[in-house]
């Protein structure tokens, strides 16, 4: 009898084949060019979806790139799973850089080298082979199952909180499992429970109406850049503390167990350092460098500029200053909040003799955390000790992913991190890869999850 | 009997026909294609040195651009005096904005337009005609007169440190009178007793060794831009009193008597403000802005910048982080002194987690400062008080004219102020202009001060 374990392997050399169909689509999202590329890309997964066995399946429009729906439903009682992934993938530039051409698959040593190999074309058709596995070869899968591919992940998913939110009952689910994302090493699987949120805001002073000379004017008014930097150091405590009343205020303290979790990572600071060159680490007292990166959050200046940058000296007042500045932000703190914390800490320290207005960000993403121990992480923990033999870390990201926040806050369900990408393999780089022995690990991972989500009650 | 007053009066139509042609020598010093004009404009000034009645009328040579040399010493005990002006020129881009060519001058309603024409042709030339007048008409001058016409006053004067130096015997003189300079407006004078130095230096402060991602990064190692910021912030108070030790150590305190005399000036700080659109002004505790512009030293950045500059956001962490600083002097304190105090600074306040570098700036100037009741000042307040009906105010400038101190150095006497130059006459700009009649009210003026000079005991 052939097991879907068997049905993976004796078809791995076609669906290695397809991934490279897959691959040689320049699903391009960001470009107006390859919108054309978008849609093709979309009909293929939808008939990679038909083909697998899934039902209902659909390209439905959300206002821009569409998102690619299919479902199995016939699993009675068992858990409503959601498997999210993306089909569009990042440009290509700089071009020369590229060894072969992005968009013509090559496999060198048991690696595809092309633009989303990694991100997220060969982590997102595992769970679709998984479920073509289970139902060639039980007739049935152990869960119910949602697909969801989506066509805008790397522009921001502009059109998804509208989209989910005019199709709640269509996606309505137990939890989402995420075919986006990536494990720990090789050898060290790792669950994601925590994203940093973002909120951002632009700081414009301005003093005289034109640069004006430093003989005339210098001591006699007030210097616009002078008086930025006061507002911007005003803000942090020299040991690295955000001073903005009410930042903290609503930051989740973290657990003897968070910290216990995070303490178990196998984390290199002095490489971690070393990597961008810096001698030590610095950061808000009272908490190690990982717990700053992943569980607290900042306020950092990512521009700022005023006056004269040329060779040589000019003796003048600058007429403005600006500073940009993003906050990483962490459960469960709210960007709009966040930014009126700031907004109010910035009138009440503005400098006289300047004025001061501020400017929010349109990028805001809210944080994420989610519990260690949801179902969905419990069941991908028990997937990930029979293939790793390992348990896994209890990793967070620094960064911001919108999607697990806009499925909580539309759907009410968490996000469990599925997925193998490796964190050497260039994403969004020249020459971005993706190893095939973990293109064909998600196979039988998917299938295993299933089956070990079967166990949960709905 | 013809007195010199006729005797100008005469001669003026040909006078204002030599000043034209001096005019129309395109003599910009910081530009090498003007090399030859530059050498034909001292040369031109050189013959009207003679013509004038001067003699050991010499061409010397600096190592760049020449300084013209002429003497008459036939006055016995009376004072030597030495008069400076310079025939060099600023550029004159951009060239359409000027309504005329500015090397073709044009009068219009009793004014010359040229480059040059104010800064400082038509204030250079009076005191060779006073001296013609005077000789023509009385057969010798009330003083010993040298004269002293640099052609680099608009590049900085790179050679005449050391070229004062080199002839320090043949420049030895009791007191300097500057034809480089103005009147306060149309009918009050003003004598200059006070000019800002200059020290400059610029921070360099890094961190990672690329602009690194705030998710990554954020929070865990020293950003670089919030580290510059709080380094100037530290510097100065909220209120603007600078906060680095020994800054103030050499400043010579105002004396009743000074603030008298800036406060006897009619300034209208509304005006001043509004002029630049700014709503109130800021400086130092304790001083008026006239005090403050004047006779306190400062501290500004002139330019800062760092990280992401463009449009929208982008979420870095900067490798770097610059900033300019320059500082206006007073008298004592000396530049290099200054520099040394702001790197101490800057050595104790740096933040951890970056490196830090300070690099010294290239233009330095010694503060300036005479007394106000000099006797080269007592007599100009005469001849002011003879030909304007007015007491002159006794001002400074904020600004840095290195001249002034560098004579003093070299030949250790003070340089006052005699120019009949209009803060509205557009030096350096496009349609520079100076008033014609005080071209001719300069002539007067400075042969009445010879006449008053002689009067004082050399």
């Amino acid at each position: 009898m052939t097991t879907w374990q068997t049905y993976l392997d004796e078809n791995q050399a076609q669906f290695t084949e397809e991934l490279l169909d897959f691959l040689r689509i320049p699903s391009i999202s960001s470009l107006s060019e390859h919108m054309p590329d978008i849609r093709r890309a979309a009909e293929w997964v939808a008939d990679r979806c038909r083909t697998a066995g899934m039902e209902n399946v659909a390209v439905l429009e959300t206002g821009a790139h569409p998102v690619v729906y299919a479902d199995w439903l016939h699993a009675g009682d068992a858990p409503v799973i959601l498997v999210y992934g993306h089909y569009d993938v990042q440009p290509v530039d700089p071009l020369p850089l590229w060894n072969n051409p992005p968009f013509d698959p090559t496999i060198i040593d048991d690696r595809v080298y092309a633009r989303g190999a990694n991100d997220d074309k060969g982590n997102m058709l595992p769970p679709i082979l998984a479920v073509e596995a289970l139902l060639q070869t039980e007739g049935a899968l152990p869960v119910n199952v949602k697909f969801f591919f989506e066509g805008q992940e790397e522009i921001g998913s502009p059109n998804l909180p509208d989209f989910l939110t005019r199709h709640r009952e269509m996606f309505r689910c137990d939890m989402v499992i995420s075919a986006d994302g990536g494990q720990w090493s090789e050898d060290q699987p790792a669950l994601m429970i925590g994203l940093r949120g973002l909120a951002g805001l632009e700081i414009d002073v301005t003093g005289p109406d034109h640069d004006v000379h430093s003989g005339s004017y210098g001591g006699a008014i007030q210097n616009p850049i002078h008086a930025l930097a006061a507002l911007l150091a005003s803000m942090r405590s020299a040991d690295g503390k955000i001073l903005v009343d009410g930042f903290y205020a609503d930051v989740q303290d973290l657990t003897p167990e968070d910290r216990a979790r995070i303490d178990a990572i196998d984390f290199d600071e002095a490489q971690f350092l070393a990597g961008v060159n810096v001698d030590a680490a610095f950061g808000e007292p009272g908490y190690t460098t990982l717990e700053r990166r992943w569980a607290r959050p900042t306020l950092e200046v990512n521009g700022m500029w005023g006056g004269f940058q040329g060779e040589g000296s000019k003796t003048v007042l600058p007429s403005t200053a600006h500073a940009k500045i993003t906050c990483r932000l962490v459960a469960d703190q709210n960007p709009v909040e966040i930014i009126e914390c700031i907004t109010a800490h910035i009138e009440q320290h503005a400098p006289p003799g300047v004025r001061v207005t501020v400017r929010p960000g349109e990028s805001v993403a809210k944080p994420y955390l989610m519990p260690a121990d949801h179902p969905g992480n419990q069941a991908a923990r028990d997937v990930h000790l029979q293939l790793y033999g390992k348990e896994p870390f209890y990793a967070r990201s620094g960064g911001s992913i919108p999607f697990c926040s806009l499925f909580y806050d539309a759907l009410g369900v968490y996000t469990v991190n599925f997925a193998f990408a490796l964190s050497d393999e260039r994403q969004h780089s020249p020459n971005e890869f993706f190893r095939l022995h973990n293109f064909r690990r998600g196979q039988r991972a998917y299938a295993m999850l299933f089956q070990r989500l079967a166990e949960e009650d709905a």
